[in-house]
C-alpha cells in the first residue's frame, strides 16, 4: 500500500492538522477535536448549518465549511459516522441563536448518532432540525426512497440551504429549502476500481478489470449491476437511464448538474462524461443552469464517477448562484 | 484498463468538448481546435498571457484560463507538446495589442514548438516574449538549471504575471515578474504509482509496491532515488531536504506553498503532507503567506504528490492575492 500517511490510525487527526494549517481563513477548531467550525463571525443572528460524516470523502465534509456554506461539521473515522457527542458539539459550534439545520446523508450510523445528538442538544435548549439526503437513485427502489443513501447531492442541498440562511430566513424556511433541494435531486455512481482504507491495508471489495459497478455507493456498497466497461458515451446513457425517469426530469426543466470524481479519476475523464451528460439533457429539452465538475465527494482513491442532477425552480436557481467560499466549492457570483 | 473514455485517440477532443460545455463563462473556442481562449473581453489593451502543454495534467493547462489568469492555451495530445501552429494561434487569441507573454514548461517539444511559433507570430507583427519554467529541483543539478523541468510552479508564475498584466503593466514588466517568480520557485515530486495513457493501454513505467520514486517527473520521468515508502512526516522531510537548500530558502523568508496531488492521491493525504511541510517551514523560521492544496497539476491517475515553494517579496505576495477565477484556481480576494 503506497500512501502518504503516518500511522494508519492517525490519518484523520493528521489530515485535520494539515487542513487547519492550510486554511486558517476558513476553518477553526473547537473544544471537540473532531468538530471544525467556520472561522470568523460564524452564524451569529442566523440559522446555523451543520453536516458531518465519515472521513475519506474529502472535500466532503470539512471542505464545505466556509462563508455561504457549512458553519460546522462533525468528523468521523474513515468511512464511519462521527459520534453523537461530535454532532452535538457541532450543533453548539454552529448556534447563532436562531436554530440549527443538520443536513446529512442517509447511513445507519449517521442516523443513529444525529438522532441522539439532537436529543442531547434539546436538553441544552438548542433547536436542531434535520434533513436526510437520499439522492442515490441506485441504492433502493423509488417506493423505498427512505432506504436510499445520500451522496454528492448533499453539496447542492448545503449550498441552497446555507444561501437562504445567510439571507436571514428562519429555521423552518431553511429546512424547507434543504428538503426541497434533496427531493428534487437524483444521483448515481459508477465504480471502476476499489479503494483501500489505510487502517485495513487492502480493498474491502473488488472490481474486476474490464468491468464497472453501476450504482456503486461511496463506500463501495454494491450497485444495481456489474457490467462490462462501456465507452464514456454509453456510461452517461446508462446513468441517465436510471436518474432521469426517477424524479422524473422532463422537457422544459431547469437543472443543476454535478459530476464528481470518486478520487482517482483523471480530470479529463470527468469532463468527457460531463459532455455526454450535457448532450443527453439537451436532447431531452432539459436546460442546465448550474454545472459543477470536479472532485466534490470522493471515496479515497476509488476510480469512478458520480452524476447528480437537481431540478431547480427560480428559488434554487438563485440560491445556487449566491457567493460562497470553501475548499470544495467557491462561487464568486461573477459568472 | 477501466477508464471513462470513448476511442482512446479522441480523449483530448472529447474532454475539450465537455470543458467548453461545462464552463461557457470561462472558456471560448477559437478557429484552432486545440486552442482555448478566455471568454468575454479578453486581453484588449493589456499584455496577453499564454501557456500550453500536453493534456493529462488537468486542470493544467486549460483549467487556468480565466479572468486574472491565462488568456489562451495551446493544447497537446496526452503528455505531448502542442504544435507550433497551436501556440501561434494561442498568441493571436491572446493578443490585446500590447504583446504576449508565453509562460510554459521546460520540455524539449514545448521549447521547439514555442520557438517556432514565436518566429511565425513575429512575421505577423506579434511581439511574443517567453519565460520557461524550470522549477523541478530534482530533475537536474543546480548548476544545470537550464535542464530542469517545469512543473506545478508554473501555476504561481501564471498567477503573478497575469495579475500584473491586469494592472496594465507592459510586456517587459510582465516578463520580469514571471521570471522573478520562477527563479524564486523550487518543486519536487514523489510518485507512488504509475499512470496509464489511454492510447497506450498500460503504464509506461513501474513503481513497485512498497517503494516511492523521489523526484519523479510529471510524465513519470525517473527521479533522484527509488526508496522504501516512508511515513508522510519523513516524505515531507525528504522533499524539503532537496528543495530548501536549492534556492536556498532561509530564516525570515516569506513563501507561497503549493501541494498538488498527481491525480489519484486522496485529498486527506495531500493535507497530511501539507501539515508536515508547514511544520518544517515553521521550524526553519520561514513564513507561509499563501497556501494551495489540491489537484493543481496532475498526471492522469498517478498517485503521488508534488510540493512547490516560492519565495515571495512584497510584490509577489500582493500579486498572488489578487482576485482570479478559473477551473483550477480561484482567488476571491476575501480571505
Amino acid at each position: 500500500m503506497n500512501r502518504i500517511i503516518n500511522d494508519p490510525d492517525d490519518v484523520v487527526e493528521d489530515a485535520l492538522a494539515g487542513l487547519r494549517l492550510a486554511h486558517p481563513d476558513l476553518l477553526a477548531g473547537t473544544a471537540h477535536p473532531r468538530v471544525i467550525r467556520v472561522a470568523g463571525a460564524g452564524s451569529a443572528g442566523r440559522v446555523g448549518i451543520v453536516s458531518g460524516g465519515g472521513s475519506g470523502h474529502e472535500p466532503a465534509f470539512v471542505g464545505y465549511v466556509g462563508p455561504g456554506l457549512l458553519d460546522a461539521v462533525a468528523i468521523g473515522e474513515v468511512f464511519a459516522s462521527p459520534t453523537a457527542r461530535a454532532f452535538q458539539a457541532a450543533f453548539k459550534a454552529a448556534d447563532g441563536g436562531r436554530g440549527i439545520a443538520c443536513l446529512y446523508g442517509n447511513y445507519a450510523g449517521d442516523n443513529m448518532n444525529v438522532k441522539m445528538a439532537v436529543r442531547l442538544a434539546a436538553r441544552e435548549g438548542l433547536d436542531v432540525r434535520t434533513v436526510v439526503a437520499n439522492d442515490d437513485a441506485a441504492s433502493a427502489p423509488l417506493d423505498e426512497r427512505g432506504k436510499r443513501r445520500g451522496v454528492a447531492g448533499e453539496v447542492l442541498m448545503w449550498k441552497a440551504a446555507a444561501a437562504l440562511a445567510a439571507e436571514g430566513a428562519d429555521l423552518e424556511a431553511v429546512i424547507a429549502v434543504a428538503q426541497k433541494t434533496i427531493d428534487a435531486t437524483r444521483s448515481i455512481g459508477i465504480g471502476l476500481t476499489p479503494c483501500t482504507i489505510p487502517a485495513a491495508g487492502k480493498p474491502n471489495f473488488r472490481i474486476a478489470d474490464g468491468t464497472m459497478e453501476v450504482g456503486i455507493g461511496h463506500h463501495g456498497e454494491p450497485g444495481i449491476a456489474v457490467r462490462a466497461i462501456e465507452p464514456a458515451r454509453a456510461m452517461a446513457a446508462t446513468m441517465m437511464e436510471t436518474v432521469l425517469p426517477d424524479l422524473p426530469f422532463d422537457r422544459g426543466d431547469d437543472v443543476a448538474v454535478l459530476v464528481s470524481g470518486l478520487g482517482a479519476t483523471p480530470v479529463m475523464e470527468l469532463y468527457i462524461l460531463y459532455g455526454h451528460v450535457a448532450e443527453i439533457l439537451a436532447d431531452r429539452g432539459i436546460t442546465i443552469r448550474h454545472r459543477f465538475v470536479g472532485n466534490y465527494f470522493t471515496s479515497l482513491e476509488m476510480m469512478g464517477v458520480s452524476v447528480t442532477i437537481t431540478r431547480v425552480d427560480g428559488e434554487l436557481d438563485r440560491l445556487l448562484g449566491v457567493k460562497a467560499r470553501s475548499i470544495g466549492l467557491t462561487v464568486t457570483g461573477d459568472a
